[in-house]
């Protein structure tokens, strides 16, 4: 996390409210509201800060440029047992990810696993947070989406894909569940905009400028520039990471019969949408599997903590540079937040304040 | 492809022939014998020349160990419906594996999709080859495995997990089928191998030394030197590579009651395995989900081509330099390869006849 500017601290539950109020202000049902508040606080208290309140405004604006239907009658198209398509109706990806995710348990508990293909959705938050449904029932949970284009495959100066993150949830017994929940590029946006402002010079990797080559001039970004795929060079792997976030956009976007490559809807209201759309909306996949008909939970729960315990005690470069698991860290700053408050930087407290203004509310 | 020294050229049924007499001489029914020198032969024919009859070798060296059982008596030890768990009775993974991609793609035809978790078995070759098994039945492929331990955790100096592949394979119309098939290091030890010979430098991230500092001396390989996870430095994100190995690494072993992290079995037989072993054996994870279930086959494999198109055609860096699709350049290999043969450079047909001597056959 880095704190720029001017900090204001708020409980979960009021930026949950806030949330809530403006999702209905927009049109969305109270329930609809709150679990897509839920979505978005959930990444506020976890420090995934890019995906919280923050992006309110991204999603009012999508609104506004009518391309979000806050009313989504989200519905089941075709199924197979343990498969199925959603067709999310123009929903908020925050909507209509945790509902395919709760039929894809529901078939895990029928059929042993549950899987959902989501076509015509938006944005849907963070990844984790649909992967983590599962936990309570002792299920893996997965989740993936992808996302606005803005990565080049290697030897290209196109943006054909977007951030593609992918995401699986363990339950465990006594040890915090593990979480792994990354983007296919090499770093976020954000991280980015961050050096900008601090100032600092960026490694190496992180981004490419217009014709595709390495830049680390982060002023590129606003001019054609471009992130990587994970492996950053073609040196050290691009094409990985690239071939990672092409299996995102398969499972999510042909797989559903949703958009895909670079006619990806972008989530800025701003950026127009393509002509000759080969599918419907944004796409997301999830799924859910029973650890019950691979192994006993309580056996798998407690070989989770002991992998847990195994990595953590690895052998360290150096004695005060602690080992984290995937997820670990997400839970230390949650635990924090929890007691501390949830910070909020200048520039959104002000994008949410024009909110309410926008609106006649009193959200903060 | 690299090739250094004196190259011979060979068939497909050549080698296939000689994977199928060293199996059948170390105890394999001809079934098995066949089965497996098949998934070798498709490593050599796709240019991946680590992992095929180069591997022989490392084969019979755990045979003789006595950690190999060649008359594997492979079954299902736990179901539920959609999901199972395989123990491969230590059998060869070549063997294994494919025999439970099947049953995954039995249940897939009976459920919409079908998972495997396996226990209790060896090195399975390829993660590409079980994936594309899929394929004839307009099912998407995936396949998992974990390995010996050569990558350290970031921040730790400790070997916890192997190259720890993942692989899918999507069905196409007209097109060469989409195959993703990535190990989750950085680089192949392979490849800091070819540079050592050729006395090339090698990128900084490739490798770490035994303190888990990043080295340009290929000569620490062999001093307790180790790979690195996809993203390389820490810098460029090497958190998420990591965090992808360690989610093989728990699909695989956890899952299965297979070992996992630092006690899973090496693949050469010099290495002793660790006392207190957690499971058995080395862990896989397949997979097949029928295309039907989400979306008309013929729909998807038309949208596959569809896509395939677009990044096949998205604006390159360079006029003269093709932009790839995963998995094209091994369906491009293969095409050349059935033509012209399969070259075997002179340390592995050295290696072949050392086994033809130490079995009393003639292989080459």
């Amino acid at each position: 996390m880095h704190f720029c500017g001017f900090m204001q601290l708020f409980t979960k539950e009021k930026l949950r409210q806030i949330a809530i109020d403006v999702f209905c202000v927009m049109g969305s049902s109270t329930k609809d509201a709150a679990l897509a508040a839920d979505v978005l606080v959930n990444a506020d208290i976890r420090g995934i800060d890019s995906h919280g309140v923050s992006r309110l405004v991204g999603y009012v604006g999508l609104w506004e440029a009518g391309r979000i239907n806050m009313t989504p009658k989200v519905d089941i198209v075709r199924e197979r047992k343990s498969t199925f398509t959603i067709d999310g109706d123009g929903g908020l990806g925050l909507v209509v990810a945790p509902k395919a995710m709760r039929i894809a348990i529901e078939r895990a508990k029928e059929y042993g696993s549950g899987w959902g293909a989501i076509q015509n959705s938006n944005h849907f938050g963070i990844a984790g947070y649909h992967a983590m449904m599962a936990l309570p029932h002792d299920m893996i949970g997965m989740a993936m989406t992808n996302a606005t284009p803005f990565i080049p495959p290697t030897h290209s100066k196109q943006a054909m894909l977007g951030t593609n993150p992918i995401a699986y949830a363990f339950p465990t017994d006594k040890r915090r569940p593990l979480v792994v929940d990354l983007a296919t590029a090499s770093v976020a946006r954000g991280k980015i905009e961050i050096a900008k402002r601090e100032g600092k010079q960026i490694p190496k990797g992180w981004m490419v400028d217009k014709h595709g080559n390495t830049s680390q001039n982060v002023d590129e970004l606003k001019d054609g520039g471009m992130l990587t795929p994970l492996g950053s060079l073609e040196e050290l792997s691009s094409h990985k990471g690239y071939a990672l976030g092409s299996l995102v956009d398969v499972m999510t976007g042909v797989l559903s019969g949703a958009n895909y490559g670079k006619w990806v809807p972008p989530f800025v209201s701003f950026l127009p949408m393509l002509p000759n759309l080969p599918g419907k909306g944004l796409g997301h996949f999830v799924g859910a599997m029973e650890i019950e008909g691979f192994r006993p939970a309580s056996e798998f729960k407690a070989s989770m903590d002991h992998w847990i315990e195994s990595f953590k005690s690895a052998d360290r470069i150096k004695a005060d540079q602690e080992v984290f698991v995937p997820g670990e860290k997400e839970y230390l700053i949650e635990e924090e937040r929890s007691v501390n408050g949830i910070p909020l930087n200048d520039v959104v407290v002000k994008d949410l304040e024009g909110l309410g203004k926008k609106f006649g509310l009193s959200l903060l």
